[in-house]
């Protein structure tokens, strides 16, 4: 009991040395050195036997471990209660907490909500401090490869629904990348260094790279030259031929893994009609340490009508990949449960839109108001409050302004803003008469309809494929 | 300056003061001398003039003086940069803030989103720490009553639409609840507390809220005794028309005005069709400190067949009222934007609804998948991918088991465990005879489609109202 009590506090120590480096923004190479002892001294600690209190929230440590260099963009906060808490980064953590606090093993879910990043915002270039991710996972034990296609099925299907231009979707495996390293030379304690180096080359060039790895990372150049032959190749199945006959990486057993599953993704792909979408780069080595298997991004290709604009800058519009070990982490007994999954960029997705269509110069309705009820005399309001109630029962989007007697070029005008296509006039006359005037914003004709007719006719001229109001 | 700067010193400590009798938990109204103390220190200060950095964000006096006793209820963090961060309590006062820190005058929003309060969470009371809420509110200067009526509008339409049973729309005035208060004779400084004991009236019986006021609060018992002439009122327009001539509430400027504006309001709510679900109840008092007009609250009502059922105990189902005030706090120079809202308790709706369906043994699917992809034999995964892509392609909601060789059996035990409608089973035979056999789970019938007429067969059997799959 002594000695575990010792441990435990063994392991507080160095939680909080790793918390103080990283506060200090220590090297990368320093932290994981801290982080490793730390997870060792947690690993002798031993399972949970009951005696140990977990409460799974989303403890600082959890999530620093988990985003790797990212670690320094969570929003870390404090309760009153002397709470430590952090907004969560991403919607995969929680995912994972979330199975393994409710010992799930086999689900499938999309979930669309805001992550928090404490980054720099520039708003321009997509990067906010609050903003949506959508995000869809597969977790359970299932054959091979088949979810992992489904996920890029689905990508695929959101990317080409909205409309956004060609896209491209790099695929590439950790365990290749891991495998590559380690044929050319790589340190292990390097590894997630230099996976971030690699990944800039969507951005940079091979030569920035190289002097990264080497100048500030420390590699042997011999080292960053081999990696330089491998990452600079992409292409379709036939570069997992290539490469599984590749004599160096044919002798990694982890990479020969990797490039087997890629090849059975690759069939599927073919079957799932999506493989001329699909690159296998081995230059895609993205951020996140909680990646285990295949890894994948989707990029927007600039067509060459948009040669003359400027660059949209926003990076990978959709990402994802095989996360195996995360759920693990958050069980007491170390159960694993694997997963895969994507998430769709949709506040980059959503500049990218509103740029298109400024571009264009479209208008942009900001509500579905079909008809405005308005009064072409005062002491109407009345007539007014009655039809708009008889519409809103029939299921029609209408509105009215707010006033007791306004002038019906104010209310025509506001029409005219606000898009509204229908306006029903109430007028004297026309009360007496049993009619409502009909009147459409775009032709400006206006018709005689009868009261009792009024509902019909407007759901004939709202719901036909080109409205023609 | 040297004034201003002394000025700016003592706000800060008086609003220290502020906080410091929160966390000890004073009395409501100690802060509430404090707090007013603080306020007129900031009148003092007078409106901006460019010296004054604002920085808008929700600074923690923004919302615990928004909130009255509430404010307990809010997380309070602090990130690692030392800012003083609040978790939004509501959608109303972020929404206020949004407007200002815009200056934005007239706007019409509706708001799906969390909300975080730090309370004891009862999860069969509907009261949990992170929730839902559902925000509409109206904005802007407007002819009067009319933004109102349309909030209870709607309130009953989404109230009807759910089908969760009759309920009630308890409607009062805060300006007749401050008039009535005074003419009974309340001190001033008792008067948000003595409303919160009126609030309790829903919940409890008259002689236990004499008893709060009295015993507890220390008001007079004559004071109490007017007060509990009034409250224990409540009826339709009549109600209004009576109070009107009441010869004290009729002295009382403020009471007047309400009572006018309630007037109106009825007027339009019978023309909007749903002035019998109104009740101008006088014991309705509503919890939060920036209401300045109407205020309402939806009730469900016990329908006599449930008397034999548990009290649902969930409180109000919906809520809202007029806020004139709240913009003003956040604009630098106190402009002030008139608005008014109803928030809906989806949460606790989803709970009265949850309830009901396992009461009724329904069961609830937890997707829409319409058709199962299955095989009847071995190595057909690569014709069930095949299969599945067409079908999504088409929009037909499809899956399909992540197995290369399941069991017939276990495919379509998963159709009956996850409630979907059809299977299309691949067989060896059926794909040299070019069909699908087409399976409905419900009445086991099967039928051979060919391949290229399944597509419209499927899209018929699930489009019609009543589901024959």
């Amino acid at each position: 009991m002594a000695e575990r009590a010792a441990l435990e506090e063994l392991v507080r120590l160095q939680g909080e040395r790793v918390r103080g480096l990283k506060q200090q923004k220590a090297s990368a190479e320093q932290i994981e050195e801290e982080v490793a002892k730390l997870l060792k001294l947690k690993a002798q600690l031993g399972p949970d036997e009951g005696k140990q209190k977990f409460v799974l929230k989303t403890p600082k440590e959890t999530l620093t471990g988990k985003y790797g260099e990212d670690s320094k963009l969570i929003y870390d906060l404090k309760d009153q209660g002397g709470e430590l808490l952090s907004l969560r980064y991403d919607l995969t953590v929680p995912f994972a907490r979330y199975l393994a606090m409710n010992k799930l093993t086999n689900i499938k879910r999309y979930h669309i909500a805001k992550v928090y990043r404490r980054d720099n915002p520039a708003m321009t270039r997509g990067r906010y401090r609050e903003f949506y991710q959508c995000d869809f996972d597969i977790a359970g034990q299932f054959d091979p490869m088949i979810p992992d296609a489904e996920c890029l099925k689905i990508m695929c299907e959101i990317l080409s629904s909205l409309q956004i231009g060609d896209f491209l979707v790099k695929v590439n495996d950790r365990r290749i990348l891991d495998g590559m390293f380690a044929i050319c030379g790589v340190p292990d304690s390097k590894f997630r260094t230099i996976c971030s180096s690699v990944d800039k080359l969507d951005k940079v060039s091979w030569e920035e790279v190289k002097n990264e790895m080497v100048g500030e990372k420390g590699l042997a150049p011999e080292v960053a030259d081999r990696i330089g032959d491998y990452v600079q190749q992409h292409g379709g199945v036939s570069l997992v031929e290539q490469l599984l006959q590749d004599p160096e990486l044919s002798q990694n057993k982890q990479a020969l893994e990797g490039l087997g599953d890629l090849k059975l993704l690759f069939e599927y792909l073919i079957l799932l009609g999506i493989a001329d979408k699909i690159s296998f780069d081995l230059s895609l080595a993205r951020g996140l340490d909680y990646y285990t298997g295949v890894i994948y991004e989707a990029v927007l290709l600039q067509s060459p009508a948009q040669a003359g604009e400027e660059p949209l800058g926003v990076g990978s519009v959709a990402a994802g990949g095989r996360y195996d070990g995360l759920v693990g982490m958050f069980d007491p007994k170390g159960r694993k449960v694997p997963c895969v999954g994507l998430s769709i960029g949709v506040e980059r997705i959503f500049s990218i839109v509103e740029q298109r269509l400024e571009a264009l110069e479209e208008k942009v309705r900001t509500t579905e108001t079909q008809v405005l009820v308005a009064s072409a005399q005062k002491k109407l309001l009345e007539e007014r409050l009655k039809l708009v109630s008889e519409l809103w029962d029939a299921g029609i989007k209408a509105e009215l302004l707010y006033k007791k007697n306004p002038k019906l070029l104010n209310q025509l005008q506001y029409c005219e803003e606000a898009g509204i296509p229908l306006v029903a006039i109430i007028g004297e006359q026309e009360l007496k008469d049993g009619v409502i005037k009909l009147r459409s914003v775009a032709s400006r004709e206006e018709v005689d309809i009868r009261r009792e007719d009024l509902v019909e006719e407007i759901k004939r001229r709202t719901s036909e494929p080109l409205c023609t109001c």
